[in-house]
């Protein structure tokens, strides 16, 4: 059935960020729509975002496209250029290689949330705007090490497991 | 700048389906986002439909996964299983070479919205559920013939160019 019922989607939670960054996570839920619908070739998300949430680290991909479009509420918008609030309908795009780091924020005092596609590829680099942090992504999985590719230091992730 | 101003963004019209067939593209619009924003691994397209318009001929396609989402108004999704009401928020799959041929009508008397993802993939095949033609691309562009290869007859596509 091509419909999907998103009542029967899990909202899922938390942080794959290491350490103490995964606080980043806190008041971000999301439902992998595409997933749920059998796309493989790129991944589609609902997510919500409690007052005062983050979507993410501020980050830029590689290799990866990535589109959004706010569905509720306001988000900001911030990139290298600063704040953009973003209404329902309002949309930007993130193509792969562009060095403007990007997240979305909810400052508002109501709930938000933003659908975002964003390219599967067999290998990804991303680099975050704010830190001294990148992730590789391959097969086997993500590594976030430093820009260098030497660990992250305890004064940056702390001693969380 | 990630954020897209919709409101410059060129509403296209009209259709590539050869002669008569063309005639599926009335009362439908459509805004090339992903394009806008320099998105290139695959398309988002933000598509209108007046009330008794058609997202296209109902198809599936072999290569490109697709994905979406009513934006505005009631679509109803018709595939094999008959008729389906989409209102803002609802979201429907189609993944690549999934035989189910589908296409989004608005049957209201309101005006329609959706947005739409599909695959950029260097070749596709798309073939058409209700009438005997395929479609199969590549870097040259587009060719409409029957599912068996050979041309279209004028009792298909009428005499006009």
């Amino acid at each position: 059935m091509p419909k999907l019922d998103l009542t029967q989607i899990e909202w899922l939670t938390g942080s794959g960020y290491p350490g103490k960054l995964a606080r980043n996570g806190e008041g971000r839920s999301s439902q992998r729509l595409g997933d749920a619908g059998g796309l493989t070739q790129y991944g589609v998300n609902l997510v919500r975002l409690a007052p005062g949430a983050a979507s993410s680290l501020r980050h830029y991909h590689m290799e990866q496209d990535e589109f959004v479009m706010v569905t509720e509420g306001i988000c900001t918008l911030i990139d290298d250029d600063g704040d953009h609030a973003m209404q329902p309908g309002d949309c930007a795009t993130f193509p792969a290689g562009d060095a403007n780091g990007h997240h979305l924020v909810n400052k508002s005092d109501a709930p938000a949330a933003f659908l975002v596609v964003g390219t599967r590829t067999p290998t990804e680099t991303g680099y975050y705007s704010d830190i001294d942090m990148m992730v590789k992504q391959d097969m086997n999985g993500f590594a976030f090490t430093r820009k260098d590719g030497s660990p992250l230091t305890a004064d940056q992730i702390g001693d969380e497991t």
